[in-house]
C-alpha cells in the first residue's frame, strides 16, 4: 500500500478533510485493528514474593485499611503501565489488613475473588455472612454483593484480589456503592452457603440463570487440596498435569461470570508440555517450587510467587517437589463469546 | 350429552362402524382424557420396613442374587397392581445381597437410584469405579452406564431401588445389555468422581449437556448429614422444613434427567403445612420417626418406612424426633415439560 | 430361571404371602421390564383419507362441534385399542367442523397441534389471537391456552389433531377448564404473533426459558413451502430426502415442549435408505404419493393419508411424485431425556 | 484521603520504590477504577450522512476496493480519537464499493454486521453464499466465516459497518487469515441459508450451542419492514414505541454473540421517553426524520444519519414523520456477563 508521491499528498489531505468529520481511513490502519494473531501489549511477568512483602507490610504504616478503603497493591503489567492492570483485562493486587482492622462495606459491579496468601484470623462478608479466611482458601465476592472484611486475629493476613475491573471498564458499566455501615451483621451463621449451595444439594426452589455468580462464596482450601490428593492417584495430563476449574455447583459455569479460576498440581520432577491460549492468565503458586517459562521469558518460582502469562504465550511448567498452583483468567467470558482459542503443543 | 334414543342407536351403529377403522369418537371419552384435574389411579400407601425385612430375608433362601440378576421385592402400587410400579412413571423395591453374593454387570437405559437401608460391606460398581455401601448413602447409577454390586462383607445388605422404568417403557425406549464379565475390574481408585466431579470442581474440559447424568455417582451419608445440621441452625420453612435436593454439581440439574431426589430435616415435634404436587412421590424415613398424612389417608412411620405420595394427594408431616427423609420422584421431568404444578397450601 | 419342582413350590408360596404387603418379585419379570430392545405394542398403521372421510362428514350429522366440544374421530393404534392413542406417549384424530359451527373455548395441560388437511374459513384462536385456517397450516394451541374454532366458511373443515394426551397421563399431571365464553374476542390483530414472535425479530424484552412453548402459533403452509422449494434444489440426503424440523424462534427448540414435528421433501422417483429411531411417529401425506415400509408392513400412500411408525420400526419411503410429508412424535422429550436412539440404516 | 505533609513525602517516596516491583498503590485511583457510575470517555455524536456521503465518494478516487482490502471511513467517537472506535467496545464504518470492484475474502475472529445504506447490485459471500445486498438488508458475517464483497451493479454501494474490534482488542483475541482467493464460489444457491435456518425451520440434526452465531446470515429488509407494518397496528411502549431485536431463530440469542441489533418504529409525531443503559449504542436511520436528545446534546437526524449514545446517556426520540431506525451495541455481551442496567424514566 505505498502510495505514489502525489496519491500520499492527496490521501493525506483527505486524511485531514474527513478528520473534521470524525472519520480516519480503515486501511491505514487495518492491520492493527485486525492481527494475524493475537499481540498484547501485555508482558509476562514473575512479582517474587519474598521482594513484594516487605512493601505489603510497609503500607501497613502509611495508610489504615479503612483510610485506603482497600489497602491494596495492584500489580501492574509491565507492558501496560499506569492502566492498574495486569492483564488488558484482569486487575490484580496484594491486600493487607492488619490485626484490629476492618476494611469497610461496600459493593460495585466489578466481580472480585480472592486467594489467602498468609495470615490466620481474617474474615470475608458477603451479603450478610462470614467466612473465617484461612491460607489457600478461594473466596468470591461476587458482582453487586456488599461486603467487608476484617481482622479479629494477631497477625497481618495478606491476599491476593482478581478483579474485572478493565473489563468492566471497557463497557463502560460500573457502578458502586458505600454502605453506611462499616461492618455488616451476619444474618446467617457461617457455613450456610456452603452447606447450602455447595454441599451437592441446593435449595428445592432455587433456579439460578446461567450468568448467576455462585451462591457458595467460599472454597475452603481443606476441600480442594482433599480433591487434588484424591485425584493425584491417577496419571497427569501430560500439558495440565492434574487441573480442575472451581465451578458455581449450582450451574456447573465459573463461579464469577468474568472470571474462572483453577487449581492444579504437578508431582515432583513433572514438566509440562506448552500451551498457549487467548486467555491471558495470572498464576499464583500455593505450595511448592520450580521453573517456569512463558513465551520467551523464564524465572524460577516458589510458595507465593505470582506470575502472569500474556495471552498466546506458550506456557510450560517444571516442578521441582510437589506443587500446587491457583491461577485466573476471563476464560468464561471467552468461551462465552467464542474468542477462545488453546494450542496444546 | 344423554343422547335421544334413536340418536343413541345411531350412534352405537356409527361408532361400530368406524371402529373398522381403527378410529373412536373423542366426545364419548373427552371428560376422562382431559380430566378438570389429576385423579391418578395410584394409592397412598406406606410399607412398614418391620414387616417387609422378614420377607426380604427370606428371598435370600428361594433364589440367589446372581440366579435373580437382581434381588429385588418391587413395592407395587395398592392401585396399579401388575404393573410393577408405584406411582405411574416410577418404580421402586428392595434389594438384597448377602455376603459373599455378586449381581452381575449389565446396563440399560432406565436409570436407577439407590438409597442403602442397612447392612454394611457392599459396594456398587458403575462404569470401572467402586464405591463402598453405607447406610444413607444415595448413589447412581445412571442410564447406559456398565454396574453391578457386590457384598464382601459379613451381614445382609438392603437398599431400596428407585426406577424410572414405566416412564421409559411409556416412550417405548427401552434398551439393555450383559456384560459378558459379572464383576467390573476398577479402573479408577475409589472416590476420584466424588473429587473430581463433585467437589465443587471439574475438569477443565469437561463440558456436560443439560440431560447429561451426573458423573459423581455417590452422594456419602455423612456429607448429606453434615449439610442438614450446617442449616438446621437457620429457620425451618412451615411447608418443608430444611429440605434440599440433590444436584449435579456439573449442571444444577438433577443427578438424573428422569428422577429427582431430595433430603428433608424436621426437627421434633416439627409439622409442616399440606402441599400437593403433580410429582407422584416415594419417601423414605432415614432417621427419626413421626406421622405422616397423604390425602385422606395417615399413619405412623419410623425408621426405614416408605411410603407413596400420588400425584395431587395433599402430604402433612409431624416429626416426632428429629427426622430425616429421602424422597425421589419425576419432578424433574415434569419442570422440563412444564407439567408440574405445586401448591403450598 | 426354572426352578426345581420344591423350589417352585415355596417361591409360589412366598409370591403369594408378600403380595399381601404389595410386593412382587422383580426376577420373575425383569426381561420384560428391562427388555433388550424396544418392542412396542403399538403396531405399524395406515388410515387411507379416502376410507375415513366419509365417516368423518358422517360424524357431522350425528353431534354438533358444540356438543360434543371438539368433534373428533380418533386415532386408535390397532395394538392399542381402547386407550385413546396412536403411539404408546400420543393421540392423534380428524377433527371437523362445519360452516357455521364453533368448539368452544378451552384450555388443558395438554399440548396440541394441528394440521388442516382440508377446506377453507375456518380459525383457530389462541389466548386472544385468531389465524385463519389454509390447508397444510401447522397451528399449535401450547398446553394452558384458551382456544377455539370456528368456520365462517362455506365448506367443512377438517384436520389433524396431535396431543399429547397419553404423555400427560403418564405423569398423572392434566388439568383443565372450560372458559365461561365459547368465543374468544380478538385481543390482536391476526398475523401479530407471526410478525413478533416469528420473523427472526422478537419483542427486546422477551426472555422465554427453555420449555416454554412457541408464541407464533401458526406456521403458514404457503411459508413452509417457499423454504422446502428453496432448499429442493441442494442434493437430498439419503436417509432423509429433504428434511427440517419446525422450531421455535425464540429458542430453536420445539414449538411444544412435548412434541416435535417435521416436514420433509422428497423428489418424484427418490428412496430413502431406511432409518428406526426410538420416537414412534405419526405421518400425514401433505402432497404427491408414493409407497411406504414400516417394519414389515407396507402400503401405497397418497394425499391426506395418514400413517404410524411405532418406536424402533424401519420406515423408508419411496415417492412416486414429488411428495411432501408433515410428521409428528415425541421426540424432543426423548431428547431432554436422554433416551432418544436412532439408526440410519 | 488529604495526607500531612510528611506522610504526603512518605508515600510518595514509597510509590517510588514499589514502582520498580511493577506495584502501585490501590487508594490513589480507586475512585476512578471503581465510579459510583459509568462516566464514559464516549461523547454523544450525530454524523449527518449529507455531509459525509461526498468524502465517502471521495474515497472512491483515492484507492480502490481491493487495494484497500476494506474501503471503509471509520466513525471516530470524538471522546476516543485515534482508537478507531465509536464506543468504548464498538466499532462503525461506512463502507464503499464501487461498480466492477471486489473486496477480497478475508476471515477474523471479530464479528461484523451491515446494514446496507445506498446502492444497488452489490453482494456478500458468506462461507460459500452469497446473498445481493438491497437497501435497510441486516447482514452478518459472523467471526472466523470466509467473506468478501462484490458490486455487480452500476452504482457505488455504500453500507454501514459494526464490528467489535475494540472489544476482541481488550480480550488479545484477535486472528485474521487472508484466503487464496479473491472471490469465493458459491456453493450453494442464494436464500438457502434463509430457507435453512430462518423460516421458522431448522435442520433435523442441527444443534447449535448459546454461543453459535446465527447461521442465517441476511435478515431482510422487505421482511422486517411486513413484520414492522404488522405490529404498528398495536399500541407503541411509551419509552420505544415499537421496537423489535433481530435474533438467532435457532437459539432465541442475538445473532451475533458479541453485538445485538434492533429495530425500531415510531409514528409520526411520537415522542418516546427517556431511556439509559450501560450499553453504548449506534443508531442509523433507516426512514423518516426526526429529533433526537443524547444526554446533553440533541440534533435534528434524517434518513442514513447516524448517531452514537453512550453508557448511561438518558436517549429521547421525536419522530417527525413515521420513522424507522436500526440500531446495534454489545447488550448481548453485557447480558451474559450481568452487566446490563437499563432505566426507563
Amino acid at each position: 500500500m505505498a502510495a505514489l508521491p502525489d496519491t500520499a499528498a492527496q490521501r493525506a489531505e483527505f486524511y485531514q478533510r474527513i478528520s473534521e468529520h470524525h472519520m480516519t481511513p480503515l486501511w491505514e490502519v487495518l492491520g492493527a485493528l485486525v492481527p494475524p494473531r493475537p499481540s498484547s501489549p501485555a508482558l509476562p511477568a514473575l512479582w517474587r514474593y519474598n521482594n513484594l512483602r516487605p512493601h505489603v507490610l510497609d503500607a501497613g504504616h502509611l495508610i489504615t485499611a479503612e483510610e485506603a478503603e482497600r489497602r491494596v497493591l495492584v500489580l501492574e503489567n509491565p507492558g501496560l503501565r499506569g492502566q492498574s492492570c495486569i492483564t488488558q483485562s484482569l486487575y490484580a493486587g496484594l491486600q493487607l489488613i492488619l490485626p484490629g482492622e476492618v476494611a469497610p462495606a461496600h459493593r460495585h459491579t466489578q466481580s472480585a475473588l480472592r486467594l489467602v496468601m498468609e495470615g490466620q484470623g481474617a474474615y470475608t462478608a458477603v451479603d450478610g455472612e462470614r467466612t473465617r479466611m484461612q491460607r489457600g482458601d478461594f473466596i468470591l465476592t461476587p458482582a453487586w454483593t456488599w461486603h467487608d472484611h476484617g481482622n479479629e486475629g494477631k497477625e497481618p493476613v495478606v491476599w491476593l484480589d482478581g478483579l474485572d475491573i478493565p473489563l468492566v471498564r471497557s463497557f463502560d458499566a460500573g457502578f458502586s456503592e458505600k454502605s453506611g455501615i462499616t461492618t455488616q451483621i451476619p444474618e446467617r451463621p457461617e457455613g450456610d452457603a456452603l452447606a447450602r449451595y455447595g454441599s451437592n444439594l441446593l435449595p428445592v426452589d432455587y433456579a439460578p440463570t446461567a450468568a448467576d455468580p455462585a451462591r457458595v462464596f467460599v472454597y475452603p482450601f481443606e476441600k480442594t487440596c482433599e480433591a487434588m490428593r484424591q485425584i493425584a492417584r491417577t496419571t497427569p495430563d501430560p500439558h495440565l498435569g492434574h487441573k480442575l476449574r472451581f465451578v458455581n455447583p449450582a450451574t456447573g459455569a465459573s463461579p464469577l461470570p468474568t472470571m474462572g479460576a483453577c487449581v492444579q498440581r504437578l508431582p515432583a520432577g513433572f514438566e509440562t508440555r506448552p500451551v498457549r491460549a487467548t486467555d491471558g492468565t495470572v498464576v499464583l503458586c500455593l505450595e511448592g517450587h520450580g521453573h517456569v517459562s512463558v513465551g520467551n521469558q523464564d524465572w524460577a518460582f516458589g510458595e507465593n510467587d505470582v506470575f502472569v502469562v500474556p495471552s498466546w504465550h506458550a506456557l510450560s511448567l517444571h516442578a521441582r517437589s510437589d506443587t500446587l498452583l491457583f491461577s485466573f483468567s476471563d476464560r468464561p467470558v471467552q468461551q462465552t463469546l467464542g474468542l477462545l482459542r488453546e494450542e496444546r503443543l
